[in-house]
């Protein structure tokens, strides 16, 4: 069986980001990816200016967003730079108001199969073990042969 | 029994929106409430850079984002503007690429109570009928005494 | 482009779902596929003590089964008698209290793809046009070579 | 702040679900409620017969009825005996095709609030570590004054 141990390294991940997804540093690099392992991501959002509402309170999309991309640097560390795979499904379930305070999303994947993975992600604010926000997503990995 | 028409009118939930989620019009003015109706509205998201990712692709967390703001759109519609109104939950399916341009998201609710609105939106891409985004969304009004 | 029609019977899609799903049966026949059409399906649930709760309520699960039997149904109805057909995702949004009749599943594919069918279902006690339970599933269909 | 202790003891809690879901019984007693905890739950599903469908193969419905109960049983062991606790939502990812031997769900809950409350499910067979199902669900919990 598989140790599961990813097959990409933390520096070749955020560089395969950096090329796919541009679009998420506009306005100032506020993502990060902490750390990957078996099955496993972490991701820390900033707390910045473009990604609150008026009063300071992180928006829901900015969670979204984080969440999604947190599952996708889990799956692709396990899977390699496979950038046709595609978020299929996510459920949110928004539990508490974030602090004003960066976020870190824990990623864990349930399934990681040929065609579809599974993962889910707590969000919480950084250094606080209340969970922020929960989220499940289905990623669907194309064919490759 | 009520007939379920807004207590808002367009211009008075455009005003609301503008007040309440300015930093959606960072860049530019891109999405509008383009209308409201009992139990109902519709928003359009125009095809901009900022929503794109590289190759033209509009993102995923952008269409979460539409969809987030025009369950709220309809729901304050009905309720007035109720600003600590919440999501609660939102569960999405991405079902088709979305065309190089602007997106109409149609808002349905299903349910209209007292301490939850439960509503789905459909997104298509301006001018087709095939379903690119389905989102279901529960939301948590508060007390108002 | 497809017309999209169903390419079996409702007679033979009854048959197959006898043959897959005699349990649904124990106890008494309660469930009905009442008509299938292009991408759709109408299934009915007989009020029936099996499906209660103490009080005469029918039960959440009684709910969340004859949701998945009216996707499937709507599925297998499109694409044939594909018996390895699975379910992967269910999302449920239970919104009123059902009264003490029968139920009727309205179910709708939003999307039929070569590898995965996306459909969403509204639950409404016969005579009623108030939803009792809406739910979206996503379904994985085998390879078929 | 709260310990989180359950203020049921798994004896009143199982005397509970006997008079609410007698139903869940009919055919032989194979749902158990094994350990209750702070914020979680353990039930157990025998493979029994009626949560089969031909070939043997536990159905969907079934690990649907056993996370609805699991999530209820962590919720109720918190706030005691308040019947009219009701499910607004549950969202379900089927990964695994689950043996053919008991189902164990293991619940914990990720909010406990004054009127909702949010709970995940991990349901694995008896004896492995592999998610054959993993829930999410809120219920909504009555004022009691």
């Amino acid at each position: 069986m598989t140790s599961h141990q990813p097959i990409m390294t933390l520096e070749e991940l955020r560089a395969f980001f950096d090329r796919e997804f541009p679009q998420i540093h506009e306005g100032g690099r506020t993502y990060h990816i902490e750390a990957i392992g078996p099955l496993s991501a972490t991701m820390r959002m900033d707390y910045h200016d473009r990604h609150l509402r008026p009063g300071g309170t992180i928006s829901g999309p900015a969670m979204m967003g984080l969440a999604d991309l947190a599952l996708y640097a889990a799956i692709l560390a396990q899977i390699g730079p496979v950038a046709l795979t595609v978020t299929t499904n996510l459920n949110f379930n928004f539990m508490r108001k974030p602090d004003q305070r960066a976020l870190i999303a824990e990623c864990r994947l349930l399934k990681l199969g040929r065609r579809l993975a599974v993962g889910e992600v707590s969000i919480f604010s950084e250094g606080s073990s209340d969970i922020v926000c929960h989220a499940t997503g289905t990623y669907s990995i194309p064919d490759r042969r």
